[in-house]
């Protein structure tokens, strides 16, 4: 039945007693075709019934359907005429994992960061009132863990007063993001379910909600009624039927409403459901029958890093964690085993997170804030006035670094040198495997003055790249026999630096590759070597403009060296979604291009890089 | 007797019946020096007596008592040891108009963005948590303004779910931050008063406000309750007994707890009571006993965007203006007036202005977002996901962009450039005049494929330093007879840079004055007759590292040119407060400075900026 659906108006005309066939088979297809290729299964396959009933309540793409954090779009897809193309879901030219504007007109705006569209649907509802235009509902999905962020709050306490907006609030409540929810709002939401009688919900007996009026005659009120807002719920985000009662009613009352779905994480697929570590919102390949991940490749950054903070934790009793609901992507769980106690999950909260930080470090304790690089994009200002201004000593680690790949443009860790680098007396560590991780980890923590980032990408961490030697505090990787071209590594980028020198030796260009591993300030160990080669070639996986590059030119010209020096990293572009090194190869991060714009350079200059 | 209070021990020990005789001697104090010097007057009158309440309750700094927006801490530094040096206020050397560590150990936090406090007492009272110290009471003032910022609700869903930690949350509620507070919350507190019997409060009649207990037998339960937090209030802000009640109680109460005291902004003062427009907020001198405000001098760069704006309204009405609590502040008042429907005051939500503008680009407006440089940065992600992502059109007018000066290093805009450098596809205009700025404001409504940012610095604007010709799309300033010194310059260093190129022709060298107007991208202009000078030099009001003399390097660089570059801006650190001019000299950004700096350059070339 599938197969027919070629548009939103076809999901429209199946009869209602067809719509759990229907279900069961996008289900299926979810299993087998994410198990096969690997992306975000839980999340989707808890809201099958809840987008079947938003695209047969409302004719998208007049009216505006907007998805929070986009990788619970997966269904929407394959009710907009995508499923003949999802076997290419998240691989280069094929499906983004997340909305795209390029794919379809469904797909409104390609947010993959968190609690974001509730401003979204204010602002887009906002214009079409002030144009007079009315027949266009805006809908905007939510999870109950976006709901801790921020930005939400701003929005819904924004939306909350705008009774001539007719916004739409879907809350899709499964109790969890990728952790379970956590904060006020979560046990608040818990009440609403047990004032109201649907207790065992959450036990998986979904017989146990009733599907329309709440079962006590006068309810307190919600937080939600608090603000002003219209509230209805909470609803089975199973029962389709339900779910497009509650939005006929929410479209009814005219103002701003907020329709409370209750959904299940991996509903349908036993062993998404009763993972209670939530393995199975963002998977690799899995067995789609026993539900087993394969088995992961070489040990990865996120784990070495757990690993050696766990470690670390027995020596510094000072050490405390804090994420922004990611305990397990970031590779806290080890930690968060031995000591509980020095944990914090603050939600989906970065600015929190990072401010909260500071007062830890304030109190006498070392906060390690861990967290994905895109991510503390969010949280710069509190980075700056905050943990800068007061000189805090947090120590940030940013995992997923540089290039993520098959995320898409949102989801890249290519700002983060160039931001960091505006902050006054903050100092970046880039290792380079799991030794020069562990060390820039003790480093940090040994660092009382200021706050420190650590980063690295996703991905595969060898475990030794051996430095030959030291030169003052940077490491040589690789000594050229002459000191002609200088190739300064930043962390992950070692292995390429050092097929570049070979690759240079092989057309009679010597080349040293240094690894300096703090990469800000710049050591004083690079700008001594620079100062005795003829080019000096700098690789780092952030944006070029602004980055590790950028500062060593300024540092060499502040200090009056005219050493030339060509920079090599990503374009400050929006870089669409592929495989890691497909992406890298399209930034012109090979040793085949590099060697290529050396070469180049080097033929212009007689003789080579003479001051 | 306010002389005699050399320390918070001093507060405490005045007898409850002399208190009032005492806030008397503060307001009549801040009257008399602020209003001598300017500063934020407004805010202080109000919290008088909870300033006094909470000195009398805790013992600082063993206890910590945190201010949210440190411009309400004035009576805080009175009440520290700080009344001999308050005629000093905001000057250089002098006190700062906010908490400063290096001033006061009853100092904690230096912040003055908004929202950050329940962050900062969440970190503090966890870390004593951890490390078992339990004398230690946490105590968070924040603005019922400063609430709706989504920072503040990441913080308050967390600590309303830790049991364990007494953080101590005083809601200083006087209905509004500069503007009166927006959105469901304030509609909330509003019903909170009208529910428990509070309404005539705000009218003035603070005898009808019971200062113990509510006088309903059951009130609903409040929006803070429905999170889990204890909630204490209403309670008169200006009744120092009832506030030390009510603090004792929240002590008793063991966890986290919300003491919800309501204050009149400018209490005690009548013109700034009666003050419906809130002038008082932040003032400069004013007459104490008629309280009019000196006349402004110069017409500021504030209101010529805003009778630009306005102007601009009339022949495009797709322009709807966004203000993140701050309409008069960032000159919107006169848009607001002709086009009341197409302004929206969205909160102190940054985050949610940003995203809320690219939802009204995408519905067919165009977003003009007014905010002061330095909170920008609050939202950097929202302009590089939401709005540059999305290729949105939308225009951000950053007022007090460059140095600021008295309001120290959380509000100087310096970061502005550098920061937005690193978004793609988004232009920034730098206008020098207000002839400028109109055109950079009709310019960036005519893009139609993303964003453009206008910015400009606080203080006076003249109306034209005329262009004597134009070199392709840039404006020449000044003609030097021969090709040697290119001079940049950024928006409001037009003036510096006529005056150095004078100062250079003196010395024997030509110099041309040249104003991009737009700064990013690199103009083409500005590259054709860098090719043709021995020296450019680049002057801006913003960091150095990253900024627009950054970009030109760059764009040199990769064009292959090699001609000399001296960049001038400000250094990444945090400046000091102090007038604007103290603190641009002391960034080196005079004449004579840069003038030093050429001419120790060009000794040390032979010829002059030969490639």
């Amino acid at each position: 039945m599938l197969q027919s659906i070629r548009s939103p108006a076809d999901a429209r005309a199946v009869p209602a007693e067809q719509v759990p066939v229907l279900a069961a088979e996008i289900r299926r297809l979810l299993i087998d075709k994410v198990g096969r290729r690997g992306g975000h299964l839980g999340p989707n396959l808890g809201v099958v019934e809840l987008t079947l009933a938003l695209h047969r309540v409302f004719e998208s793409p007049r009216d505006r359907i907007l998805w929070d954090t986009g990788h619970q779009a997966y269904v929407h897809k394959l009710l907009t005429g995508r499923v003949g193309e999802f076997d290419r879901l998240r691989l280069r030219g094929g499906l983004s994992g997340y909305p795209s504007r390029t794919e379809s007109e469904h797909d409104i705006i390609e947010n993959s960061h968190a609690s974001t569209v509730l401003s979204w649907a204010y602002g887009l509802a906002t214009g079409y009132r002030l144009q007079g235009v009315s027949d266009r509902a805006v809908v905007a999905v939510i999870g109950d863990g976006a709901l801790t962020g921020g930005m939400a709050w701003e929005a819904l306490n924004n939306i909350s007063a705008a009774d001539d907006i007719p916004v739409i609030i879907v809350v899709n409540d499964n109790g969890r993001s990728y952790s379970p929810t956590v904060g006020g709002l979560a046990g608040h939401l818990a009440a609403i379910r047990t004032a109201r009688g649907f207790e065992r919900f959450l036990d998986g007996d979904t017989t146990a909600i009733p599907s329309s009026t709440p079962s006590l005659d006068d309810p307190p009120e919600t937080f939600f009624e608090s603000l002003g807002l219209t509230y209805i719920g909470p609803i089975d985000g199973h029962d389709v039927a339900a779910v497009e009662d509650a939005l006929r009613s929410a479209v009814r009352a005219g103002g701003p409403v907020l329709v409370h779905c209750l959904t299940r994480k991996g509903n349908g697929y036993a062993p998404a459901e009763n993972d209670t570590a939530d393995r199975f919102h963002a998977i690799a390949a899995v067995d789609p029958d026993l539900g087993c991940p394969l088995p992961a490749p070489a040990p990865s950054w996120t784990s070495a890093f757990g690993e050696e903070l766990a470690r670390l934790g027995d020596r510094h009793p000072e050490v405390v964690a804090i994420t922004a609901a990611m305990l397990r992507p970031t590779g806290l769980a080890a930690f968060a085993q031995r000591f509980p106690e020095r944990v914090l999950d603050v939600g989906i909260a970065e600015q929190h997170a990072v401010t909260s930080a500071a007062g830890l470090a304030l109190s006498g304790m070392r906060p390690v804030v861990a967290v994905y690089s895109t991510f503390l994009n969010r949280a710069f200002d509190q980075v700056l006035m905050d943990v800068a201004l007061h000189r805090a000593p947090v120590t940030f680690v940013l995992d997923r670094a540089g290039i993520t790949g098959d995320d898409g443009p949102s989801h890249n860790g290519m700002w983060d040198i160039a931001l960091l680098n505006l902050v006054p007396g903050l100092r970046i560590a880039a290792p380079r495997d799991r030794h020069t991780l562990r060390a820039a980890l003790e480093e940090s923590l040994a660092e009382q003055h200021g706050p420190c980032v650590v980063r690295f990408p996703k991905g595969a961490v060898a475990d030794m790249i051996p430095a030959i030697a030291q030169h003052e505090n940077v490491d040589i990787l690789r000594h050229g026999p002459r000191p002609e071209v200088l190739i300064v590594s930043v962390g992950p980028m070692a292995g390429l630096c050092l097929g570049l020198a070979e690759r240079l030796e092989e057309l009679g260009m010597s080349a040293t590759v240094t690894d300096p591993r703090w990469i800000k300030p710049v050591r004083h160990g690079v700008m001594s070597l620079a100062r005795r080669h003829r080019l000096v070639i700098s690789v780092e996986d952030g944006i070029e403009g602004g980055g590790f590059g950028s500062l060593l030119v300024r540092r060499l010209h502040d200090e009056g060296l005219t050493v030339p020096v060509i920079t090599f990293g990503i374009p400050t572009r929006f870089l669409d979604h592929g495989s890691r090194n497909e992406v890298l190869a399209e930034c012109g991060l090979t040793v085949e291009n590099i060697t290529r714009a050396i070469t180049r350079h080097t033929a212009g200059l007689e003789p080579v890089g003479a001051p």
